[in-house]
Formats: C-alpha cells, sequence, structure tokens
C-alpha cells in the first residue's frame, strides 16, 4: 500500500486544523503524520498530512475546498510513483551519488533519464541502466539549444528536473516552463564570493569552511528558495583544488537530502522561502 | 501576554487532531503551533499545542477529558514562569553557562537557587545574584545527605532539577521523588567507556570524537531517556586532558539546549524514549 | 611525476628532526610537507614526510637507519601506486561509493577487486569494470572459507583490504594474515549498544545521534585502532529502519574517508592508537 | 614551567628545516612540537616550534637569523604570559562566555579590562573582578572617541584586543596602530547578506544554516584574514530573532576557539590568508 500526501495552504486563520481534519476523519484515513506551520510574518497556514491508501479518495479535496478558504491551495500527491529527470555537465558525483542511491532502492521516484550537454557521463548512466541523452549546446544559440533539451525532457514528462552539476544557465522562458520543478546544487562559502572560480577566491581568502546549497532555479541564478544547505570544515592545507574536492562530498550529500525531500513532497515554497517538514 | 502549551498523550485512535482541535476551536483560541506525533511501534500519539495567552481556560482541559480516551495524559503549562534549581560539585562550565544565559534572558525559567556540595561555585552563583547552598556530604550517609537536599531543593518547589556536572548518584528514593523532573549532562564517547576516568580510556582508545548526552535521570544511571546529543572532533594531538577540556564545551552547550527543551515544554517521555519537538 | 612517502617511528629522543632533515636535505629531496607528533605518554617520535620524486634514493632509507636509533621503524610508500581489494556482503552504499570515487579518480589506488560472499553487488561492480569474486561460505567451516577468501586475495596481492560491510567475522589467523592492512567500517552509538540489531536498540533508547567509526581490524572485533569517526543528527521520526538508511550515509563517507588517508599514508598506529596526519 | 614558541617564516628553500632544527638541537631545547607549512602557491614556509623552558636563550634567535634567509621573520612567545583587552557594546554572550572560560582558566592569558561604549556590560565584567571602562562615543566625531579608546587600551599594553560584538567600526588609522592584533567575531551566512540586519535577510531567504567568523581586523570591514568560523543548522521555524539568539552560541564558541589559537601562537599571517597549526 502506497502513501499519500496532501499539501494545503492558505492565509491563516482559526480552526483550520479542525476543519482539515474533520474532513480526513469523515473519510477515515488513516494519517501516518500531520505538519503544520504558521509563517507569523506573512500569517500564512502551511499543513502536510500523510495518510496510507492507495489513492486518495476524490471527495476529500472536494471537500476540503468546501472547508477551506477560497484561496487556499490544496494539493495531492503519491509518495514513490514520481519521476524525474537528471540533468549535468562532466562532473560525476552528484549525478552517481543520485544512481547509487536509486540503485538500493533510497530514491522514491524512477530516474526516468540523464542529460548531458557533453558525453562524458553516458557510461555512467547507463552503467545504472538509466537511458543517456547528450543536447548539446555547441553552435547553438541558447534557446534554440533549451529546445532541443525541453524536447527531451517533456519526453519522460518528469514530476522534477534535478540539476546534478550542469553548468549552463536557463533563459526565464525555460525556468517558467517548470516553474518549481527544477532543483538545483550550488557550492556555497562564508563569505559569499562572486564570479568565476570560487573555490579560488576561497582558498585566496583562507576559508575554514565550504558548503553547499540545494535551492530551486528561479529567474535569479542561484537564488531561489534554499532547501537544504550543509558544510564542510577546510584548513590552510587545501588547495584551490582540494577545496573543491572536499566541496564534491558536501555538494552530493546536500542535494541526494534535497531530493529525497522533494520527492516525498516534504516541502512548500512561500514568499520565496521554503518551509520544509523534515 | 504570555504562552500556554497543552501536552496531550494517549493511545492512537482514528480523529484524535479532530477532537482535540475541536474543543481548542470552541474556545477561540489563539493556536500558535501544533505538533503531533504517532509512534508506530507503539501506537500512541503525542501532540503539543502552544497557544497565547494568560491563562490555559479551565473548560479545556474539562472538555478534552470528556472528549478523548479514558487514560490520556493532559498536561498544560505556562511558558516562562517556571523555575529551576542547579546542583554541581566543582567544575564551572555548565553552571556558568546557564547563569550566563540566564543574565541574559536565553532562559525561560528563574533559576531559584545553586546547590554544590563543595563551596567552590559560591563566588559564580553570587555574581549572578543567585542564591548558593553548600549541602556538604562530608560524614553523611546517601540518606542523610539527601535529606538535606531535598530540604533545600523543596523549600524552592522548582519545576525542574538540572545537574550541571553534579557528581554523585542519588538514591532510587531520591530520583523517585522527583521523577521526570530532574536532567543530568554525561559525556558521551564511541565507543562507550565504562568505570573511572572516561576521558583517559578514550584517549587510549584514540578516539576521534567525544561527545555529551542531556538526559532524564532515572534509577539507571546514565540510562535515563535521551534529550539531546552533540560531538566534537578531536585527535592524536589532545591528551586526555585536553579531550576533557573540549568535553566541556560540548557538555555545556548539550546541557543549555536540554534545558531550553525542557522549560519550553518541548520533550515527552514515552516508553523510556523522548519525543523532541524542536 | 609521482609523491613519495617517508614513515618513520622511534623513542623519542632530541635531535631527531634534525638528524632526519639533515640526510633528506644531503639527498636534495624536495620536501612538500613534513609532520611530526611525540606522544607525550609513550615518548614515542612519529614523522611522516612526503616529497616529490620518482621513487625514494635506496642511499635514503640506509642513512636514516644509520642515523636513527637501532629500533625506528621506517618505511617508505609511493602514492598512487597501491591496490586494494574491497569486501563486502550485500549492502551496496560502501562499495558503491568507493567505486563512484574510484571512477573519477578520487581513490589514490587500484581496486583490483571485489570479493562478496553473496552475489548481490556483482553487477554494481562490473558497471565499474572491477572485478568480482563470490566465495560463498555456505557449507564451508569458517577456516576453509577463509582459505578460499585468502586464496582469491594474494592472487592480487593488495597493499589493504578494505571491508566495505563485509558481515563476517574472521578468525585471528586471518587477521594476523594481513595484519595493519584491514580496514572496516562499523555503526557507532551514544551510547553503544552491544548484540543483535543495534539501530533497533538506538531506536527503543531514542538516540539523537547516530555514527560510525573506520578501524584498523584486529583480533578484537571492532575494537581495532580508529582512524575516522563521524555522526548524523536524529530523532523520534526516525524508525529504526530510517535510523539505519541514515546510518549509511554516514557509514559511506567515514569509510571513503579512511581509505583515503590510508592510501595516501596519513596513519600511523602506535600503542592502539592511531596518529593520523590530515 | 613555560612553554616557549618559535614562530618562523620566509620564502621556502631546501633545507630550512634542517638548518632550523640544527640551532635549537644545539642549544639542546626540549620540543614538544613541531608543525610546518609550505604554502605552494606563494612558495613561502611556515614553522611553529613548542619547546619547553622559562625562557627562548637569546643565542636562539641570533643563530636562526644566521641560518635563515635574510627576509626571515622570527618571532619568539611565551604561552601563558600573554594579556588581552576585550571590547564590547551591549551584547553579553561573547563577553560573558570569554570571562568564563577565564574564570575556570581556559585562557591562556589575562585578561586585563573590558573597554565599552556603553555601561551595560559592567556588572558583569565586575562579577568576574575584571576592570571595566566605559568610554562612550556620543557627540565625540570617530577619532576624537578613538583616542580615548587608545590611551585607555595602551593603559594595559594587551598583546591582542578582542572584539567581542564591539558594534562600531574603526578608523584605519585605529586598525594600524594595532595592527595584526585585533579580532573580531562576525556572523556569517550562506549566502552572504550585505547591508543592514543581516538576520532579516537570512530570514527572508530562508536559510538551514547560520555561521559565524573570527578574523583579524584590517582597512577592509569584515574583510580580514580568517582565524576560525562555524555553523549551525536553522529551520523555517526560527524567526529573525531566532536565528540571531542561535547565532549567539555559534559566535561565542569562534570566538573563544580564535581567542585559544591566538594566545597559544598558532596562527600565521601570509598573503591575507591564515596559516592556523591546531
Amino acid at each position: 500500500m502506497g502513501k499519500q500526501v496532501l499539501h494545503i495552504d492558505c492565509p491563516d486563520e482559526k480552526g483550520l486544523v479542525y476543519r482539515i481534519t474533520e474532513v480526513l476523519y469523515n473519510y477515515g484515513l488513516n494519517i501516518v503524520s500531520n505538519q503544520e506551520f504558521v509563517d507569523a510574518t506573512s500569517n500564512h497556514f502551511v499543513m502536510r498530512t500523510a495518510f496510507e491508501g492507495d489513492r486518495t479518495p476524490e471527495g476529500v479535496v472536494r471537500d476540503l475546498n468546501k472547508a477551506l478558504p477560497a484561496d487556499a491551495n490544496i494539493r495531492r500527491a503519491e509518495i514513490g510513483h514520481r519521476s524525474i529527470v537528471v540533468m549535468a555537465t562532466k562532473e560525476a558525483h552528484c549525478l552517481g551519488d543520485l544512481l547509487l542511491r536509486y540503485s538500493y532502492g533510497e530514491i522514491p521516484a524512477d530516474i526516468d533519464a540523464v542529460i548531458s550537454n557533453y558525453g562524458e557521463l553516458e557510461a555512467l548512466s547507463r552503467a545504472f541502466d538509466v537511458p543517456f541523452h547528450q543536447v548539446s549546446h555547441k553552435g547553438l544559440e541558447r534557446r534554440a539549444h533549451e529546445k532541443q533539451l525541453q524536447e527531451v525532457i517533456d519526453r519522460y514528462d518528469p514530476d522534477y528536473i534535478v540539476l546534478a552539476k550542469y553548468m549552463r544557465i536557463f533563459t526565464p522562458e525555460f525556468v517558467n516552463r517548470y516553474r518549481g520543478r527544477i532543483v538545483n546544487i550550488h557550492h556555497s562559502f562564508l563569505p559569499a564570493f562572486i564570479g568565476a572560480n570560487p573555490y579560488r577566491q576561497a582558498f585566496e581568502r583562507g576559508v575554514k569552511i565550504i558548503g553547499a546549497t540545494a535551492h530551486f532555479v528561479t529567474e535569479d541564478l542561484d537564488e531561489g528558495p534554499i532547501i537544504a544547505q550543509d558544510v564542510l570544515p577546510v584548513n590552510h592545507t587545501h588547495t584551490a583544488d582540494q577545496m573543491a574536492n572536499a566541496g564534491r562530498d558536501v555538494e552530493k550529500t546536500v542535494l541526494a537530502k534535497a531530493v529525497k525531500l522533494l520527492l516525498e513532497e516534504r516541502i512548500f515554497i512561500h514568499n520565496g522561502r521554503t518551509i520544509v517538514f523534515e
């Protein structure tokens, strides 16, 4: 038997939990967990309910719509019946880690395909029996390239697109097409470094910590809502290359965590911030 | 305006959240947060509800009692109107850290008194204007000493007793008298070391991590329900003394965290395990 | 050009660094790093010197032998020209992570072969073009099984044997045969749990942290010198299975770290403790 | 008996360790630890030698000067005979933590005085018997204020000045006067936030980690060489204020670590980066 998840969010008012749980109770749902949060800054209510069952009864969403304010968002999802497409460029660590976890059942979704603008990662993808598509950007304008990418992505109609070190920037049009469905992993530092070769800058600044941030992709490059972050200690003995190496470990771990949170439908986005029910 | 907390736990059954939130809704309570958990192993339901108000209306508990199974535990508490007594022996780090946090308003309770079997910590306590009581164990049998301790403790009638490196073992009678109300901090290692001088043993074993565990005190020495844990890295350059020094940092941080969780009523104990709503 | 490492250890006395660096200077070696440590408890001196070069001149070791006390241990190794054999049972996370790192050049050694008592991991090994040997223990006495294992291992003559969740215990004879060359990964908890199903015990005790320890294998099961340790936070929402899942992440990371430290010859063992020059 | 430390740095060339340890050996020094590092980027050699003794023999520095390149920096220090002055504004957490550690002997120096532009921290300082000086900036131009600060600081002639949440910016003249001797603690985020109220910005961005950086103060505000950094996890339930609260824990821990590293003379600055021999 699968697990169903209901995502509800709306402006806060008294009695929301009562009204929601009344509907769920009327349908006799076997609730496994129930998480709520009210963002006091924006007075916004958010609730995730997981229950056991093969499917969410049709009436539940209808009755919730009646019981809740008109501007409530109600979304349902079946955990474990999702699919993702992974995009990468040449680096194997994030893609490989996802494929490995997928191979032993830790990713609650199908990895339908890997898409890359280069061919380096083909063998790795095929080793895990995942279709690989090379969509080279060579000689193409950005939109022409994205059109080809879209064509491959849409063939699979994935729930989410995971950028596992995909090193190109998307146009706002592309981002909008898959709004809220693209996740990226990005190295992060204290302090932050702007511009080329951040690990070189981090080295020159002598940072003692390097990190990674998994976030949704929005028009603002590397600025979308943050899903997960972590850091590792480094020191003066690390060259810029060794910092980048160490960075791989935290990048792959943070991305895998974000992908699992996403696929278990544990993330809400409100006002540019995420609410993550771990 | 204060913050009220309701703690409810009972065997799980369908509709509990619905019935509870119905009562809260009927009383028009302004709920700030609502956290639930069902321990699938024991089929036990646990819920913490925080709401704003000067006090919990009498009727709420009465109506909850009617709405819930007969064996439900319902407890209410006012955050910020609690008191603790701290017990210590000679080491200043945990006591000092609590007093310091208390001085800038981070401990949501009054520290009514410090009790020690030695006199070393008197100046520190007085520096923060907290009454200090030396209750020496010299020449006393364990129960006679505990009788004197009880006499001082009961004068303050504290909500909780915090053992901030109090280095003596209590009798089961003493523990029972304050059941569920005594918190201790204990160094912890991977692997664990039994017997005298654990930091010496940890050094000889070459551990790379040292930790601390804050837990409720039960008859089983150092074995009560765990509230919080953390670790710090160490290496071969640390002597046993330096490991103990490093251990102080993690001990004081973990104890302070546990005390705050306790005073915000975020902890449930069920089947010897804690459920901590962070 | 490769990197050479000299490992020297002996009872401490004045002038050791001077005498050692005099020899190195006489041979004009281009020293990249030099790390020393004196274990004050046992008065033992330990030094790791890395220098660039294709090989260590013969005379260096001879002259060091002359310059140092008679009981000095002098060992040299070429980084990057080592080989390992990985042993596993059925779980893919540690083996897969090593193979993945190997595939992108992060393991400074050849992974010559994977040996398992089951067949589950064959596809994974072959996906990374590493020979796989199933050596079943079914119907064999422990020594007869180990004889078959030895036969396969010795065919490759590896520098180190990495137990990547190999779930069987070795006889002292087997351990002695590869003394100081077998590394294991072991889940670890605060407190430690003895006996079967430690994750179940950790769950029942409500631990807030789970960890992993990489260590050399000695006759004392899970008690050999510790190389690396790390932990992850868990909480009451983790079932025993989810704790075990989380444990996989820390197990694979700690094992990979230990293997890299080993292959870069950063580890000394003295008096049952490791000195790890990170 | 005290502990002496020699700090040596110069452009790298072959035989430096040999030549240095020859001098130390000639004087029969009892070396406790010896740490070297060559920054391959700038080809710069750095060495810290600790040895036991009441003082460093005069001849040692003279002979080292002869043995080493003309542009070598040689510095000696006696651990445990240093002094610091702490500057703060109104927040007690960093100052209090330092005073507490000082009270139980964890700071290897005298805290000679506390200086603040406000009076809030006077009671705390006096509680630990440390002289407190209020030097208000009210109605004073920056330089006039700094002149008064200088006058108090120079009365104590401290080895280092520790900014424990001192919330004012210094002129380059002030910074230059105490070049390499002022340490600051600064909240840090991933990503970094510029401008007012960083915790508010961090909250609005939904960061999952907050951190702190201890660094030397240079003319570039909050941009001096980094000594130590650490982070803590936060989540959507943290308000901006609660993030700031959590930030206090990491700020005080990182500052205390930096102060100890400084007073044990474990830090070199080269090319704007620190080399920290932990």
